[in-house]
């Protein structure tokens, strides 16, 4: 039989399947999984009927275009649209700064090919999101971590780590940030370290990478819009690069989202988007186009923040009851997750094994890590599951909880389960 | 203002944008341009009814999958889908080797990026296909070409430039083809050279990847289907990647396309992916996969063939007509191409600054050739343009070509026109 490796090339030889997507495998194979893995938006929230009318017309219309190749920035009239919401949140801009992406993991592919080449240094949040390791790892980039504290990435570990690197002879392309509701951990960077990161930026002569799919999703009991403003939005030299999606306003399936960038970039991006994929798909880009124009997207988005606070709310009240102190996290305030912190002595990808023998899954921590910490955390993902499931969701994986702190007891695993128990 | 030169990764510095899409920018701008630039399909072949129904009931089905996240590979339906039209194909396959592309070009790219680094070889036709050369100059390899015969590439030339390049110590990865119709030139592989192509393969230890989009449209007058029978048909080492699109037999728009792979590359495939755009459009896979189930694309074929055949008929007639021996091409028996060569001493490129003048395009052939050469040869597309509007482009390119010829005369240039029409 023929093998492969000497034909693979050496990203290929590094490649690693997405431990979130290996998830997904899971979740196909096994019947009745509770899933608190993948941040699937709930198919429920999504506009149906809406949609179906937008796309009846759009296939009846005698527009031959619908279905065509088009142009590799995307359909002209969803570009105003973004442009659209742009302004809406502070950062207006136009046309040749934007560039339609399949999703916001093209954008995220795009931004490392024409950013980096091997070797070269991106500095990420600790934890930070999966999605955008696999992309900057397939350029060979490295990715240093830089601790978060409450209000978002520390800018002393960022300079410190910075000026380390510059001394060892690195070349740093790039900071990337998720700003709003951080995949994983659903923090918020606050304001004034928004401003404080831009004049960093410019010092240091470092682009940013802003990533903001859940902005809009902010809970209105905890968050303001104006506490989710872009720092894209106070960019006045041209140093961020901003990502957004309309994946978890309208829906995934489309694969329909954006950057927008200074034009020099843009272009340097559309290109690299003409040998990715050519274009993104025409109808999808039509649909979400006559969804903004027809206000299908405004009228979602008050739904939505209640929809996924009220689910927030039932996971939060059904963890603290079944887990009270064994389980910490900061309270999400927006967006799809939830970020738990096991006893320190307990290996959360351990635990997943028991949880699927429970029925119930999430991500281990240490996905999110580009520094090989993070064992004991847990991404539990609220947006989905409807609240019933949520609840059981949460009783087996307390059930698998205990069962492994019973074997870590039984085992006795040094600074085990017992004595932490007993602590307040 | 900020400059972003020093940001940008060495591919990056090396980007171009396509011929192609260049064109799409021209006839964005100028009105009543007839265009034989890009190879679209016709959208009134499209069957938008039968599309409208089957989205139309995936919409209103109650079927939340229909908008949402999905796996990398593709659609499970789709995939066996594909699997059958593999085996129609003479191909059988199975779903492991199988991953669902956004569209072609993706499939291009992701081959690029899981088998060559930067400096390695990648062997491609004299000319080929644009979108290939652009996704492979983006990993930095270098491609050399290989001269094209009748009946396909030369197995002769083929062999020394490879022996050549081995003795130079380069690693050669893959020998690029498109076998039917091919892009630009319309050629076919023969059969005979196909199973010699394999062979050659398995001697030099080299993987094909075949590219097969134009397939199914061959024209009856001239072509069999035993006659595009693929290459990875008789491939029994493992040693062809294939790949192929629904965007030429049921539209582009919806961006799916498939790759066929051995099991190992196609899992690598799949990862890249994974960071490339996480999957190709749900509701895209959905409608393709329902167009297969219900025969849809299956009636679309002979049609198709037809209409395609009339087209390249109503072109070579207006050509022949307008310009006698001026101009000579090999028939297309499928496909969207016809491939001209025009007298030796007019510019291609020069021509058509002149062709956008009197309201028509195409695009010149040196972008298809990766060693410099083709300055006198044009690609003209009649799959798009009604038969009216291919005759008045045909005679709009007449009254451009009669312009430059008559500009090289007065310019006395060596090798002038009026003698070559002396010619017979």
């Amino acid at each position: 039989m023929m093998t492969y490796d000497r034909f693979l090339s050496r990203s290929a030889g590094l490649m690693q399947e997405s431990a979130i997507r290996k998830m997904g495998t899971v979740l196909a194979q096994k019947r009745d999984v509770i899933s608190f893995a993948p941040g699937y938006p709930a198919p429920e929230t999504f506009p149906w009927h809406e949609l179906e009318e937008v796309t009846r017309e759009l296939l009846t219309g005698g527009d031959g275009s619908v279905l065509q190749y088009g142009p590799t920035r995307g359909y002209r009239p969803l570009l105003d649209a973004v442009a659209g919401i742009m302004a809406q949140r502070g950062a207006p801009t136009a046309p040749e700064r934007l560039l339609v992406t399949t999703g916001s993991q093209q954008g995220l592919d795009l931004v490392a090919r024409v950013l980096a080449d091997p070797g070269d240094v991106i500095l990420v949040e600790l934890p930070t999101y999966t999605g955008a390791i696999t992309a900057f790892r397939n350029v060979q980039a490295e990715m240093i971590g830089v601790p978060q504290e409450e209000d978002g990435i520390s800018l002393e570990a960022l300079d410190a780590v910075h000026a380390t690197l510059v001394g060892q002879g690195r070349r740093v392309r790039f900071l990337y940030l998720v700003p709003n509701f951080q995949n994983p951990t659903g923090l918020l960077i606050g304001l004034a370290k928004r401003r404080l990161l831009l004049e960093w930026a410019a010092r240091r002569d470092v682009l940013i990478v802003e990533d903001d799919p859940y902005r809009e999703l902010f809970f209105e009991d905890s968050t303001t819009e104006e506490e989710v403003r872009p720092i894209r939005a106070d960019d006045e030299d041209g140093r961020v690069i901003y990502l957004s999606s309309f994946s978890k306003t309208l829906a995934p399936g489309f694969r329909v989202a954006w950057i927008d960038a200074p034009a020099a970039l843009a272009a340097k991006l559309e290109m690299a988007k003409q040998s990715a994929d050519l274009l993104t798909g025409s109808l999808d880009q039509r649909i979400i186009s006559e969804a903004c124009r027809r206000g299908i997207l405004q009228r979602q988005l008050p739904r939505l923040r209640r929809h996924y606070q009220q689910k927030r709310d039932v996971m939060v009240e059904a963890l603290q009851a079944r887990f009270g102190s064994r389980l910490s996290w900061p309270p999400p305030r927006g967006g799809f997750f939830l970020w738990a912190t096991l006893p320190e002595h307990v290996d959360a990808d351990r635990l997943l094994a028991r949880a699927i023998d429970h029925g119930v899954i999430y991500v281990a921590g240490a996905a999110f890590f580009v520094d090989g910490s993070g064992r004991n955390l847990v991404r539990l993902s609220f947006s989905a599951p409807p609240p019933e499931q949520i609840r059981e969701g949460v009783n087996r994986l307390g059930a698998a909880l205990a069962e492994e702190l019973e074997a870590l007891t039984s085992a006795g695993a040094p600074g085990s389960a017992p004595p932490r128990r007993a602590k307040p």
